[in-house]
């Protein structure tokens, strides 16, 4: 299986950068001041580099949820149980969840895919692609064996492709798994080196730690990292060692969008961690993606400034869920309108009848 | 006419503080951490308190574009030629401009109003309350008389009650007239009483200048405020002295809605001047006021601070016209899905037969 990732990672290729310069003169042909339609442009042009196509659709979206349970709740790092990672799963079926309710506002389906729920699910509308029952306690073990780590990232590249296939113009990548801001601090205090001592950088209170419960969690991470020492240089040694199923599978996802050249949206903490290491497994990915909103989470900010990536929502969310991916399809769907439908300056020209009137 | 004014202004009352203690709680009762949808939830309660209802729907909602000329394009301040507001103005009724695409993209409506373009303009879809044919060049005399800001005003007052009587959910504000990045870095300099020697602080390149005539339009600025001598304790003098007609009037529609409880959108940096005027003159107008994109241009951030306020949206924008105001709608559209389609921690609980399922 590792060749297969490593194929899949070796086929992924750059975007169209001379589509993209057809697109950015449209784009200034058009009646504005060059550039004043900032990110909105920026969205246009890169899409455009990624299809092929100057003029795109998004009316086909999908969101697709990894769903997953972390040994390391037994270390009392998260403020909710572990049963809410199984409750949420189901109630994104029902459509009670912050990202249903997004996704159906803004009329794009979920995908919900059980990759290590800690309970057995039979339900239809659940994806069942579970490596195993939770990830090991990262406090005391290895999350994972590299063997799963590589098979829940091809659950990932699987779900993409799949989405490809069904004619999804753009997925978003969203996660469920009670303990898995303490993985993502982890994983992502590992692909930055960070200096034990300066751990805390990378963590935040999640869904809302007291004081107290907050810096036990920094020591909770510090003794992971201590413990497992993963290869900063490696992401799938990280992810094995320190990481999650969801966060294995969201990387999954993305080398996935990047290898079949679909559009991917990025949101939240978790996802943002899981771009980055699939961006490590093969920078290329970071030309699919697009940044939703800026996280409250702490890390959000570190892993941006190091994927190079900005995101456009700025709204104070830290739910996950990937609730910010129907909000980003909407304002990437603004976009095609604005370089389709947009008059150039030599159609808004307007007439000499008009022109009589100005005042000399 | 002042008196009206006076009385008008002395009518806005405060929003509804039980209704958004309600709203809140109903927030809270939903299933996730609470807050943690942060500026959706604050939009959803706030929506509450302008309207009194904790469901609230935008399905009507407009751009109120306020189009002017500047007197002060005479001193070279601007990078187009005046007579690209006449163009701007007629384009916005042919679906070609920025806004005119957004808003067809997002479902909303655009009211074009000329308060002092330099043309006679006979378009049925052009709302005229032309003041009158440009403002004086603020580098040489006062943009305009007391009487004609009032007067400008009371016209953006007009749009919002109008808009209001036609049963708008939300009303946007946009502008279109060139040089009014130099008469809003006057404005918002004289309301900060910013040192002359540091008005560069207000100052930007508007729809982009050569860094010669970037120092060139600051100078201008300083002579203006210099000769002028607008009252910084007073947004009416300040308006008359160095404003124009568009901000006068965008201040009005801020006013208006304030007055006639209908939620507004603060787009730009010309809108979060006008903003800061119709703030000045009554702070409860706050209260119904959400800002959409922060702007590129230099003031904004000063105005933003004063105003104690934050934008939803990141996307590098310096366009005008309410550009954003559309995206907002969207934004704040999805802000009343969840607090009336997202489930509540009772409805999310699961059924047995799942808990049984969950491993021990």
């Amino acid at each position: 299986m590792k060749e297969e990732l490593s194929k899949i990672l070796n086929s992924i290729e750059e975007t169209d950068k001379n589509i993209l310069k057809i697109a950015n003169n449209r784009l200034d042909s058009l009646v504005k001041p060059p550039g004043s339609l900032g990110t909105l442009e920026e969205i246009a042009s890169k899409l455009s580099s990624i299809t092929g196509k100057i003029e795109n659709k998004l009316d086909k979206r999908c969101v697709i949820i990894m769903c997953s349970d972390n040994g390391v709740v037994d270390e009392k790092v998260a403020s909710a149980p572990q049963m809410v990672t199984l409750m949420q799963t189901i109630n994104f079926t029902k459509g009670l969840t912050g990202v249903s309710v997004l996704a159906n506002h803004f009329n794009c389906q979920l995908k919900v895919v059980d990759v290590g729920v800690n309970a057995d699910i039979d339900n239809p509308q659940i994806i069942s692609r579970k490596i195993r029952k939770s990830t090991g306690n990262i406090a005391k073990e290895p999350a994972m064996t590299e063997e799963e780590a590589i098979k829940a990232i091809m659950v990932g590249i699987e779900m993409a492709t799949c989405a490809k296939k069904q004619g999804y113009d753009c997925i978003g990548v969203g996660e469920m798994g009670i303990g898995n801001t303490t993985t993502s601090s982890a994983v992502l205090a590992s692909l930055l080196d960070v200096n034990i001592e300066d751990i805390s950088k990378t963590v935040d209170r999640g869904a809302g730690l007291s004081d107290e419960r907050f810096i036990h969690k920094i020591n909770i991470i510090k003794k992971a990292i201590e413990l497992n020492k993963p290869n900063s240089k490696d992401p799938i040694d990280t992810l094995s060692k320190v990481g999650g199923f969801d966060i294995a599978a969201m990387a999954g996802v993305f080398i996935g969008a990047a290898f079949c050249k679909v559009p991917v949206v990025v949101d939240g903490f978790i996802s943002i961690v899981a771009a980055l290491c699939a961006y490590r497994l093969n920078p290329l990915v970071k030309e699919y993606m697009f940044l939703s909103h800026h996280s409250c989470e702490r890390g959000y900010a570190l892993a941006m400034n190091e994927l190079g990536l900005k995101p456009s929502l700025n709204l104070k969310m830290r739910l996950g869920e990937g609730s910010g991916c129907p909000i980003m399809f909407s304002i990437m769907d603004a976009a095609c309108s604005v370089i389709k439908n947009m008059g150039t300056f030599e159609e808004a020209q307007i007439g000499d009848e008009y022109l009589e009137n100005l005042t000399k």
